[in-house]
């Protein structure tokens, strides 16, 4: 006898073996969905469920001919941080020029500031907030990034409220060390020494109390090198952790191709790639995580090569880069909207970039992402016309039942 | 003894008597607000409050020192349609034409159809669901228009169930009568021969059961001319009703000064007018009704002249637009993001725009739209670092507590 069974659904399983040219989503229509240990253990059509004389499980739901997915993936955020840049946003469009809120403080050291500021349980309480506001919008598993530290303790105390986030509330969590996110004051002109501080000091720290799932930089002119990157990534090895990387989002510095070089679990942005950089993503099947928020937020007109990406067969991933200084975004059907609207993606890709392929940029591929037998119930019950409707409503469309590991949660 | 007091609050009241070139959404802080039958009877500086031996009120409730705002006003919906057009979007996205789509049923007369063909209970039903959506993004009135009828029977039930509405859900309604939206296939080659019939035969019969609040038309090349447009103000000049304008949206046909000649409450797109017609509107005192949520799905990039607008002091409005072809949208907080990001107002403008200026585009400034003595206590708490953070979130943000007519409401 199973735990739950879910029956009266139609589903949208994300499932590639489950996909046709003229199915994007893997759909099994007038369905049934077993549990049991918080794990899928039987999915099909409903008329094809075992026979038996007593019931299938002890909690049977209906779930009133609505549609299920697979919860959502976030595979890319900095939703762990202090501070407000809302009256930031607010002077930047009353003239108020960028060099001159640096001047008084502002852009993302004001962050950096704020975020050392404060205790490890005032940032876990601050981002509980924003992690809440992500889960009533139907996401179920978010990579959270360090990166507002960038000392020791700091890049520390944002990893452990990572992790107890991942135990406190119905989210899986993946924690991503970003040290190499901007240069603290204290490294002024000394960004080598930066990068030396990040690999001997820190980076063993933290991998050695686990809190390290993947490590990242920003590769631009403004920000770290690809000799630096490289630097970091050849510590990540040692330690056996994988890397991803912000790259190609503002020039193109050669970052997509060093990564890809490592294997990356994914490359960020990639406003700026050229086919030979989708080429070598394509060899080292690693994911081109797109972030519409951000493009619209800092009114990029450059898109990321969405026909480069297809013609060479390099999965697109989707997430809110939830940041405060350039995508404050917590809704991924919102982006969703974003990717279609504004990058024209299918709402079969965007369909996919957010469940599955979110999956695989967080190397989770095997646990959740798509609802297949083994994987876990994170599932999301929407009342819509189809899953193309997901990417429809601008700003998105929330859930009207989520399922976390299996257990039905209070409805938001 | 008032009804209620609310304490421990910051306000931002919208009100202009209270705005300074430093603060342009009209705060106190540390605010109380008095309630009587609905109306705000007294608002200001806590310290301020009466003096008293015993209560107040009879109900108290501290607001945990959070914002107090205006209840949002959305003043230009077609929220009330039937069927489905999330599947069409979806084919745009895969290559299908527009012709493709109109050739198999696509397109308004889709949703034209489908509103003709369901009763007024299901009508009611499909645009509740809707309205409840706004309702929780901190929408307290809206404006419905009618314009998928497009027969006597049909656009009357459309203002009916508008009507319904208002009576069932915690929010205002002001009801448009839009029958000069498209021409309906009965009327083929008959344009003219249409708008006599919503002049002789619609519009006495829906003014004679009070169901039309205002009238719109849509003026464009592809709808109505400025004359068939005239016909239908003198029209409603007759039965004393107000009028409103879709016009320059798509080019310049002369829609926006014609509206301001007949006084209109609002003209709305205006992404083509120039500077000559927003004179006209200055001189008219007619709201200029943006809605960026269209222009963004629609991927326009002629941008109204905000800096026209505010050279002339002619009031800028926002509103969602919410309609399944070109703006499926619900937040008026998203809209007030997207006002930002893509036309460059300044968060204290769109602030204005979903309050005052809102329900001065709907006749309803001395009912609601300000936190002044004597409105209506329509009013949203949020968690917000101030005003300006409502501006701030892609996709928008939630208030926490709604209060409408002077009740809390269930938190949604
Ligand atoms: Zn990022
Ligand atoms: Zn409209």
């Amino acid at each position: 006898m199973w735990d739950t069974l879910w029956t009266d659904i139609h589903v949208a399983t994300a499932d590639p073996a489950r996909m046709s040219e003229k199915d994007g989503y893997g759909c099994i229509h007038n369905a049934a969905i077993g549990i049991e240990n918080g794990k899928i253990c039987w999915i099909g059509a409903a008329k094809d469920l075992p026979e038996a004389s007593q019931p299938l499980a002890r909690n049977i739901y209906s779930g009133h001919d609505l549609w299920m997915t697979p919860g959502l993936v976030d595979a890319h955020t900095h939703v762990i941080y202090a501070g407000d840049r809302s009256l930031e946003f607010a002077e930047r469009l009353k003239g108020v020029s960028y060099a001159e809120i640096a001047r008084k403080g502002g852009g993302i050291l004001s962050t950096v500031n704020a975020t050392r500021t404060v205790s490890e349980n005032e940032l876990f309480d601050m981002t509980v907030q924003r992690v809440l506001r992500m889960i009533a919008e139907g996401t179920t598993t978010i990579e959270m990034k360090s990166g507002y530290g960038l000392t020791l303790k700091d890049e520390l105390k944002q990893l452990r409220v990572a992790r107890a986030i991942g135990a406190a509330l119905p989210v899986r969590v993946h924690t991503t060390f970003l040290g190499a996110h901007a240069l603290p004051p204290e490294f002024k002109d000394r960004q080598d020494d930066y990068v030396s501080h990040l690999i001997k000091e820190i980076l063993p720290q933290a991998a050695e109390e686990k809190l390290i799932d993947s490590i990242d930089g920003f590769c631009e002119n403004i920000a770290f090198t690809t000799d630096q990157i490289e630097r970091l990534f050849i510590a990540a090895s040692a330690f056996k952790i994988p890397v991803r990387l912000h790259s190609e989002q503002l020039s193109n510095t050669g970052g997509t191709r060093l990564a890809a070089r490592y294997g990356a679990l994914s490359t960020d942005h990639l406003e700026y790639v050229v086919e030979d950089d989708v080429i070598d993503l394509a060899d080292a099947g690693t994911v081109a995580m797109l972030l519409p928020g951000a493009f619209y937020f800092i009114r990029e007109t450059q898109m990321p090569p969405i026909n480069l990406f297809r013609k060479h067969n390099v999965p697109m991933g989707l997430a809110t880069d939830c940041n405060p200084g350039t995508s404050p975004s917590v809704s991924l059907t919102g982006i969703m909207n974003m990717a279609c609207t504004l990058f024209r993606m299918t709402p079969e890709e965007t369909f996919s970039a957010v469940t599955r392929i979110g999956a695989q940029a967080l190397g989770l591929q095997n646990v959740t992402g798509t609802l297949t037998t083994g994987r876990a119930a994170d599932m999301l019950l929407w009342d819509i016309a189809g899953p193309h409707e997901l990417s429809y409503w601008i700003g998105g469309k929330r859930p009207i039942q989520r399922i976390f590991d299996g257990k039905p949660l209070p409805v938001v």
